[in-house]
């Protein structure tokens, strides 16, 4: 059966769609701007379950997974619309105006716009679609093409933790605001992430980034997609993956976190590669923010390597795919 | 219950969203150009039916509503982007395929380029959310808000058509290219609707609308959007109203045929007001379209009548909505 990334690969064949295959398309906006878009749908009970979560924080997610994006290109987020189908018995209660709460509450937090957007019925199930729109410096928006061989990769941040919260979720655990500081933390890291559009654009404007992504699927899938967007392989080092601190709390079992970091996605941080060269400028300016170098970019087109100590094995993409 | 309506009111307040309530929002591009953008959800056994309508059709369809949008406005499209979501036993077809023909045959016949989207997997009914981009001469766009007591209510084309497609649609009948004309004629402009672009772009560049929308719910209530934001009232001549001339052909009730084209919906023709003065100039440059007037604005602010020879009734808004 084919997967989604190859049928977009093909429909951008066929139609010689070539906007289409980052995280953002880049649109001429005027004489010194881009505008990127972003369109993502959560549907119920595939990317999110009520009995796991709220309607704020399905609203808060929904923003933020597009909001991820934008930040994905090194753009400010400008403006977004909305569309959302619930079934009649879900518009009987106060969701959909909870729903709005929680995307309008994130909106504000990045003086993002909501400009429009769609109500309508479904038969059983609630659907979303949101749609954010961001602006960068003309030709400077970052894409997935731009990692060179010998380019570090780093990550924005800690990494797994959204993982270990839909472990504890399908284990039953709930979130509760009396809850431990841990669980609280990994339970909100998978049901309200947040997008690190600061650290986009500091990367952007700073001209730190050659390629970016955001984590959404997972380490091993979304720097699959910066090798084939760019042509190249990379290199992880086990022992460099920042694992999210609260999963020591969950697991013992180094396999189980690498597992999370490397296959279970939705951290939302950001994949980025750097010239070398630029490590001591990087280091300089980046303050209290932290950034982590976990892997370089090679020559092996196609080929994540994972090397612990002397073992090197080849990463098999295992993030998460609807088809 | 609160309806769509209502709630989307509630949260333009709530939120002071300056932006929501028309057809598309209207966004500074550049100096001299506005963005025009607007969303549109499509949801499997609300807005189609598979055993009603073929995938190219629902293509066609979801790119059309949010098309004839961009055309309320007066704006020409630009850009679209789609996102889909289909059951595990519907990827497996080729609908996903066909939808994208569809979706791409008709954003090609408008020139409109497909720059993004997204793929998800649902639980079990086909979701789609369709998003189109136009472009528009600086505070030009053409708003619901515009209309004046006195302008005369002009279509852009027949009416009810697509009303009577659903409805053969509902008892039985289904489209084939050897079916007779009049029969394809009225499926076709339910299963496969035209956004009238082209007059949008007209009624726009020569100033001659003052209030627009697009016909997608039916007369009765489309008008009524008009009507609130215009803070005016509006009177219809029953026996202006174009009906479809196919309609002759699947009823000879003008009662079922004034239902059509009041409440029935998706005709995707404009509906737009027009200062009288004007009238000898749209008539003289209008040249082979066939615009129809059917009513005029008045002071009764939110108030439809309906005038048939001396008979005046007050005309409820019954016209499609999802709650």
């Amino acid at each position: 059966m084919k997967t989604e990334f190859e049928f977009i690969k093909n429909i951008r064949q066929k139609y010689s769609l070539g906007k289409i295959g980052d995280d953002c398309a880049v649109l001429p906006k005027d004489s010194k701007t881009d505008l990127v878009v972003t369109t993502d749908l959560l549907v119920e009970d595939i990317d999110f379950k009520l009995e796991w979560t709220c309607a704020e924080f399905v609203g808060h997610k929904s923003l933020a997974v597009s909001l991820s994006d934008v930040a994905a290109m090194g753009a400010k987020p400008v403006w977004a619309m909305v569309s959302i189908g619930v079934p009649e018995k879900i518009w009987k209660t106060d969701f959909v105006e909870q729903f709005y709460d929680g995307y309008y509450r994130l909106s504000n937090k990045f003086n993002v716009e909501i400009v429009g957007g769609d109500v309508s019925k479904t038969p059983d199930k609630i659907v979303i679609d949101s749609i954010v729109a961001g602006e960068v410096k003309k030709g400077k928006a970052v894409l997935r093409s731009g990692a060179k061989v010998g380019d570090l990769i780093f990550a924005t941040g800690e990494l797994g933790g959204a993982s270990g919260g839909l472990k504890m979720l399908e284990n039953g655990v709930r979130y509760s605001s009396d809850e431990k500081v841990w669980k609280k933390h990994l339970l909100l890291r998978q049901l309200q992430p947040s997008p690190q559009i600061s650290d986009g654009e500091f990367l952007q404007k700073n001209k730190f980034a050659t390629s970016m992504i955001d984590l959404s699927d997972g380490l091993s899938s979304d720097l699959m997609h910066i090798c084939h967007a760019s042509n190249v392989g990379a290199k992880i080092f086990a022992d460099k993956i920042p694992f999210d601190k609260k999963l020591n709390s969950l697991s013992n079992s180094f396999e189980e976190k690498i597992d999370f970091a490397l296959n279970g996605g939705e951290d939302f941080e950001l994949l980025f590669t750097i010239n070398p060269k630029k490590i001591f400028r990087i280091e300089k300016t980046s303050e209290n923010r932290n950034f982590f170098h976990i892997g370089e970019i090679t020559a092996n087109a196609a080929i994540i390597e994972l090397v612990s100590g002397r073992k090197v094995e080849v990463l098999k993409p295992k993030g998460f795919r609807h088809f």
